[in-house]
């Protein structure tokens, strides 16, 4: 019996499955590693080879997801190929990203409590030991805020657009910086895949929260050294890295 | 075998038990969210149609409320209409603000520690950011200190008349702004479910703890730009909101 | 057959084991609430008619305390009446607490981390709000530093006198204010039970980081006004309680 | 049948299974406490008589760490000896402190945010109360910073070669003053065992939130009171110790 969708069949069916699996996974880690409490927050993943995207649907806790709630996205226009539920509202900020970073797999957006913060603040988190520097080239950027235009029009697709515009500004890879904190908003992150986006969704609450712990006690600490960050970075996401299990780990 | 209350029989029973377990959802769910230690919250839901109010026991823990030990009072002079246990002793704050908020169908109280932290220092939760934005329409409003007479006389119900006054006096509806901060005391919240008013308690700690540590960087946060305010209430809540999967998420 | 110990037979036996059980339940709720980690705190209860205190053995961590494992010991000397472990080496405060306050049931220390704050600046948890008045009567007070002469002695025996010494210069019932905190040391807590004590042990955490919180936001404020203070008292602890099912709950 | 390593034969296979499961679980103690997030830290134990230094594979999150993944590395030279996966990045940190440190059986490494904070900021944990008492002999020094030339070079292994210059500045006994904060890092710790070295990481990210929440209330809090200091570290750690079952418990 002829299946029009995935549109290569099989193999492209137990693909997607794998891929259903692992954002409904990605959201629940959320959910379990207490980033997001009920809905405030989403996952997603891309197929770049069948033009989709899947995500979470929209307004359901990230505690309760379920692989078949997982919603499929057009790449190209956002309209939904499969799933029975509304999408993510992000959903355009997420296939924005997507378009501008070709070499990630997931993206995840949460209101988590320190990077918020820092993202209401207007603030960069700074780059102060080597928890961070093993995680992030450089301090994890603030967005400019968006214009009044910006706001009133497709305000979703327009968030993702100010995200890449701010590595753009900075010079920095997606993968070697896959953080930004939107302005008055919260952060957003991504990843080889949506499991790597959530737990650098984890990371950065977790600098952001020995960041803020930092400066309670020291307003004026400096940023790292510099060699110190390089090398730290460098051991996970160098060319030499000798951090993890091998390449797909780096 | 007749059976007098609730009055109309079976199909009320049914809609009674449905609410009852709801009602002690509402109470466990603010334990497991960490909102309640011990005894130190309630949550209600009435049933309008039959001039009912079903709400936690007093002094029983949160996380141990079974449905059986939910206590039905009169909405209309709070009597005890069915359950062996007292009912909290917060139960006419809630009847009050059934009374005054027709549109609400859930009532809960915790003292979860930054917006009680808010509530005793006597300030309004700002609007610093979008988590805020999505679901109160403003500033979370600290409440009037109460009076004399009204310490002394029926405190309970004056809790409730001060919690809807604050409201009133700043044309907010109950929907669009479900949660008072009642001053030197903590948080009221409301909903138009008990299920639905435990999710503002647990909306209105994150933001109020999100609040707090960014005043901790930057004491002179400014409000979130009105037009970005209006946009994230306005997708969630307005007449044209698409969060959510159709108008009861909203 | 002839058994010497509990000196009346069965029923004591009995209620030997309940009190076993009451405790070992007591330790275990200290770390089910994040209250304690490790070995870092101790509760027990008395059996006043026996003479006897049952407590946590030393060094054992509190989320795996077993009743066979709690020791009793002498309410009069201190000497170990039943168990094969030695006592916590805080038995000698627990000993001079009972005897100091006829009307407490139990015992808990802390080491929690806002509390033990407090004690560490040496400044009482100011009562800020309802839900500090809910359960204390007035700011929780810190000691005094224990003399040279004291240290070198019978230490926690002496930190027992302290504790008593600092409710009675303030002509404080034991069960009005249970709880104490030890200058640069942390937070005792009784009541009238093992599990009484412990939830009080809870509520001085709750209360201490809500000033916190509090005083982060307004190092100002105020102290709770006295007739708010004494009604919010009073409907839980006074004559006319209408809080919880009954005297045994207030 | 003839098998080579470990060379002494049964006896020592299940010795070292045994270490395997301590280590095991001394890595997912981490987890469990909160101190460690996916697979930011590690811990190890030695068995001095073998030559080995039994420590968690790199890249993967403690929470997961099963016997059979610990890898078995060369006390002398850091080769491996056993185990299918790469070691932790941070082992020659580890093999450092046992070749420094002839008392220890255990060394564990976090980023937990409290005590990383004070790494962050370059300041040491100051002893403010007894809680820190109880564990560590002083202050929780922070080490000096690495220079460009020990960066560039063996980092890991000079890591370990400041930690113990650190100690020895310092004249303290490894056992006595059981962690260290590296600047700009964060803490290791070490102890008798495994399981002891992780219980010391709980200890010392307890010390450091206490000291925090102290310092937020009191910025000039003086340090513990010499007697006193002396009078809790001594009955836990000196000749004449009463704390705990046994030597073993010291």
């Amino acid at each position: 019996m002829a299946r029009r969708f995935p549109p290569d069949g099989a193999s492209l069916v137990t693909r997607f499955e794998a891929l259903r699996d692992e954002v409904a996974r990605a959201n629940r880690a959320l959910a379990e590693s207490g980033l997001v409490a009920l809905a405030f927050g989403n996952a997603s993943g891309v197929d770049r080879a069948a033009g989709a995207v899947l995500i979470k649907p929209s307004g359901i806790a990230c505690d309760a997801v379920e692989p078949d709630q997982i919603v499929a996205v057009s790449l190209a226009d956002g309209s939904v190929l499969e799933g029975g539920l509304r999408p993510s509202s992000d959903t355009p900020t997420h296939l924005e990203l997507y378009r501008r970073f070709a070499s990630i797999g997931g993206v995840v957006h949460t209101h988590s409590s320190y990077a918020a913060a820092f993202a209401q603040a207007g603030l960069d988190i700074p780059c102060l030991g080597t928890t961070h520097a093993d995680h992030f080239a450089g301090p994890v950027p603030v967005s400019r805020a968006l214009s009044e235009a910006e706001i009133a029009g497709e305000y979703e697709r327009a968030t993702g657009e100010v995200i890449a515009g701010t590595l753009e500004a900075l010079g920095l890879d997606a993968l070697a910086m896959p953080a930004v904190l939107v302005r008055s908003h919260g952060p957003f992150t991504w990843g080889r895949s949506a499991l790597d986006a959530a737990a650098n969704a984890e990371a950065v609450e977790l600098v952001a929260a020995i960041a803020h712990r930092t400066l309670a006690l020291a307003a004026d600490t400096a940023p790292l050294d510099e060699a110190l960050r390089l090398r730290h970075f460098e051991r996970k996401h160098g060319l030499a890295a000798y951090y993890g299990q091998g390449s797909e780990d780096r």
